[in-house]
């Protein structure tokens, strides 16, 4: 089955990577670009249509799934458009805020609506299965989590290594603000055995590394993420609009019900 | 809850590991370490007795869990033994024949009876993990597997790096036989989208590294499972018997049901 | 002290990350972008001359340091200009045949010139410090690569593995071809004490992952390189620029003289 | 050419492991094995003589190697029978005081006398080779630390981790304690050009694990250093003696001069 997409903000970095990814799938065609600033769209697919506002080419595409990665304000007004055109729509943006949030869940009633802060299919579905593994492992496997970040980044651990981290408490059947350890220096005694220490590393120009360790007598597993460029973003992005184009109108949706599929 | 176990082949190997690890745990007794060479046990806790074969000893203990890592000829013996007393019966010898199993089936309806050729935690939750995790990634993701272990290793890959490449092509819905690739040399093209690759490394005394590799746009995860000493397969096995001591006689348990206990 | 740089290919995407890594630097100036369609040299720092061709603006920047990563005959005659007017240049194009190689290596009598296939810093230090650890660690050590590359590479192992591999070859005073093993499937026997076993893993789009393993008794070293992106050869061209203005013509230099420094 | 080894502690943890990996070696022979509880000595190879006191046995082995892990006093009166007989002696022994490594340093101008702290011919070959390996790279390189050890260490980060620190701060032309930063959480801020990050993890039984990483513009090199088990030392110790055979005496020689051979 192939998908129709409505890029917005086509001419940015997340925009042009979306555009890259679906040009060279086999499944998704990109209806239109949407782009203010339309000379800064390139590397388009022939006969796909140009257009500086939603506005303009929604009416044209009906069931295409708008793919919005762009600004809290801008996301408001798509996101209506979308609900009154019917078109599903996947939204990437951050820094919405709780008012906006309740609004889009009300949008999400009239036309199917997924949003995700973190489009990142792999680090999603650790995030699901992380509980479980803990879980099995048991509390004989003392748990730690290590992440690496370029040396820009300006707060640690990152907020990925914390959500990750709550998914190991969560199996553990704790609280991470209970167990958690960020620094470890001189005598620090025997590990406590239900402690879950996060260690930072920071250098060069590293997108996201992220690994978990359980560690038992006589064996350890290490589960790492790698995150290599934004693709990574873009690449779930697509995979939520292929997965929304069948689903119905209802609750907004999140990363979650895309991996459960 | 406190755990009585009887240690058989005391005096070798695995039977000494699992009187070091037993001695430490907080909620396990030795009640008796049997070996025929009884002069070659050492490191026994007081108040253990020690005996020359299971027939001497087991009278004194019931419920005490039996821990057998010993021949298939001595096993089959002593599961006779654990069936007539009702002990429960972790069985960690390797070599079984079929016959043999299926006398050890008709044992297992009459005292709780766990067996498995690896009975590595860690390993064996990779197992069960592996095909939902696979089938959550999805397509997009090309997975491959590598595995590295000791110098002496006659064989290439690991059976455990076999099974979990089969975890993967169940995930994947796919045969291993049908999609695995252990050679690449000289022009090769690009890589069939289906395939899992399996890569051999050896040297030194690796007792065993085995990762599993998921690569899409722009992230991987890779899950790497590090055995470090043979307490990787004590530490399944006093594991098991813990979770033995609580069920009831009836089918033959796997290292599976231990961990969904 | 400050380099200027005159960055050829300015709207090709090695001209674009160069432009970029040396905006960044507080040591470097571009003094001027060339690029045969002007239009496409975007992010151009202010005051910087962006020209057709090499020969429109040469004359302007004396000592300017000239980066080529274009095509073998456009770099023939930016070499032939570069010797004319003295400006130190650096090549990172492939593909140059011996009778160019000669060629360039007499423009080099006249005007400082560096050229290597690989910029990468991490794998030019790695290359010149395998041999001495090898040889360090001794015969008792096995040695292994493993690689790591995207989906759509077609030869196998990486010409970068096969140069590490030969360095390690070179501290185990052996040559590669006489030790090196691609391909262990079945009852392969226990490993050759010589050997170097390279294996190869594709997936994703993963720019560049190689490792070297040491096993020994007891212990093992891993030494991996990570590229992540094309800032990792744009780097290194930098750093080959800073280096060359400071340097007399005479011969051709290589990556390995920029490192020694 | 044959090496004679005199083994002391041979009933102990590392005097049984040196003999099992000497037994196993095709160019040494273990002459003498000593401990005074001479009945927990095993696995000896034939014609080994065992002797309670190195004294009842040294005069029938001239040239013999003597590798004492055992006690500072213990060794003391074993180094001054090494200086008598001109037996070459190797110490792993920890713990002599300052007075003790004086007196020391003066039997080896009677013999020759080798003594280090930690065995590990990787952990030495990466202290050797770490400085030049940093200084290669240079100050475009962020470099960092993190380790891993076992639940029941008691300090952190570890005595290795900070000398592998250190080297790499020799590199760097800085002092560590100006560097090293040992705690982040919360808002860090960008990190510091110059800053040694290092982060220490604990969990079951890992014997250690220790990895230095530089992170450049679009690359990184990650070294990891695997301690699987005390062969690791005893492997090291093996590698002196065969070293130490051919040495005259003269100074005190470190694992330092054993690797540069």
């Amino acid at each position: 089955m192939n998908t129709n997409l409505i890029i917005l903000g086509a001419g940015g970095r997340m925009g042009s990577t979306l555009i890259r990814l679906a040009a060279n799938s086999n499944d998704l065609t990109i209806a239109a670009a949407v782009e203010p600033k339309t000379r800064f769209v390139s590397n388009l697919p022939e006969h796909c249509v140009v257009a500086a506002n939603l506005e303009d080419c929604i009416e044209k595409f009906p069931h295409a799934v708008i793919i919005d990665f762009t600004s809290a304000s801008s996301t408001m007004e798509n996101a209506k458009l979308a609900a009154r055109y019917k078109n599903p729509l996947v939204i990437g943006t951050t820094g919405l805020n709780a008012e906006e949030k309740k609004q889009l869940a009300e949008y999400a009633k009239q036309t199917p609506i997924m949003m995700s802060p973190n489009m990142s299919v792999g680090i999603n579905v650790l995030l699901d299965i992380l509980p479980k593994l803990t879980a099995m492992l048991g509390a004989d496997y003392d748990t730690e989590l290590m992440e690496i970040h370029h040396n820009l980044k300006k707060d640690a651990p990152s907020g990925t290594a914390l959500r990750l981290a709550e998914a190991v408490a969560e199996g553990k059947k704790t609280k991470l603000e209970d167990v958690a350890c960020y620094h470890r220096e001189g005598i620090i005694g025997e590990r406590p055995a239900n402690e879950i220490g996060i260690q930072t590393l920071r250098g060069g120009d590293v997108v996201g590394v992220h690994t978990v360790y359980y560690m038992g007598a006589g064996e350890r597993i290490e589960i790492t993420h790698h995150a290599h460029s934004r693709e990574n973003f873009a690449g779930g992005a697509l995979r939520a609009a292929r997965w929304l184009a069948k689903q119905e109108a209802g609750r907004l949706y999140s990363m979650h019900d895309v991996l459960k599929g």
